[in-house]
């Protein structure tokens, strides 16, 4: 597995990828973000494995991204919970879902799930802002600064370093 | 393989999932976005198996994420740029980002990389906004209302349907 190989690449990319970046991982944290809560639920509503399901939770709750509450005693049974910091991952589900409806969906198919701002009552998308000032961020928007000594390619302009400094090899735009 | 089972879901984030997914595949769209375009370019960057990113590569333009242009002829050489649809993940990259900045970061370290913001420039993050007021989306502030008849759950109220005939099994908030 490529497991550790993924959480050593000093970028917050692999390290998040490394946690969650499986397919069920990350529909798991959906059905609980839609209000399933329990086992059954969630392998009824995926058509998980049981295997391929304990093992998640139990990934995902060593991650600290769930946790489990006993609802029932003789035979104990659990519940399953976002966590703070998987409620944070709130985002990424919905840059993810607004992606798919506009490129995974089947001509004519309305899209499956419709997001609906309660702050302007609107049908809606999700758009990756900057937490200043609010603007969409776009490639050509955004610069980088690598803090970890790491190579950062800064061959492409629309992430490029927003160093004051240009560099010799970085053509002129 | 999951994969026919995920792409059958009636879920925006399943059929992602379905093409992204996979831990080497958005860390290779990582390295387009940070501009790095020829196979052995992205090879040593990620020290990916050459087998692994051949056929990373091969399903990213399969699925229209990126586009292969030839360089250099005798012998043929490619490199890789991302289509429409591949810069439109942009979000996803960035709020997964902002994500294990926040919640994967060893103590006392800097964040990896850090993002600045070329319209407040500003050192930023990324957070999901709504398309059409700007407001961030969490997860008491969005509604969801299913299109496919498929069922959604709707136990928790964070998610509940936006619609205006509460259902007699959900409760009162």
């Amino acid at each position: 597995m490529t497991r550790s190989s993924l959480a050593g690449i000093p970028c917050s990319i692999a390290r998040s990828l490394d946690v969650v970046g499986e397919w069920w991982t990350l529909l798991v944290l959906r059905d609980l973000f839609y209000g399933l809560e329990r086992f059954e639920q969630i392998v009824s509503d995926l058509g998980i494995s049981r295997a391929v399901l304990t093992s998640r939770l139990k990934s995902l709750e060593a991650a600290e991204l769930i946790e489990r509450r006993r609802y029932q005693t003789a035979p104990d049974r659990f519940s399953y919970h976002l966590t703070a910091a998987g409620e944070d991952l709130f985002g990424v589900l919905l840059t993810l879902m607004t992606w798919g409806d506009a490129h995974q969906r089947p001509f004519g198919e309305p899209v499956p799930v419709s997001l609906l701002c309660r702050s302007c009552e609107s049908e809606t998308a999700a758009v990756a802002c900057c937490a200043s000032c609010g603007e969409p961020l776009r490639p050509d928007g955004v610069g980088v600064r690598p803090n970890l000594g790491q190579r950062t390619p800064r061959t492409r302009l629309s992430l490029r370093p927003a160093s004051a400094d240009p560099r010799p090899d970085q053509p002129e735009r």
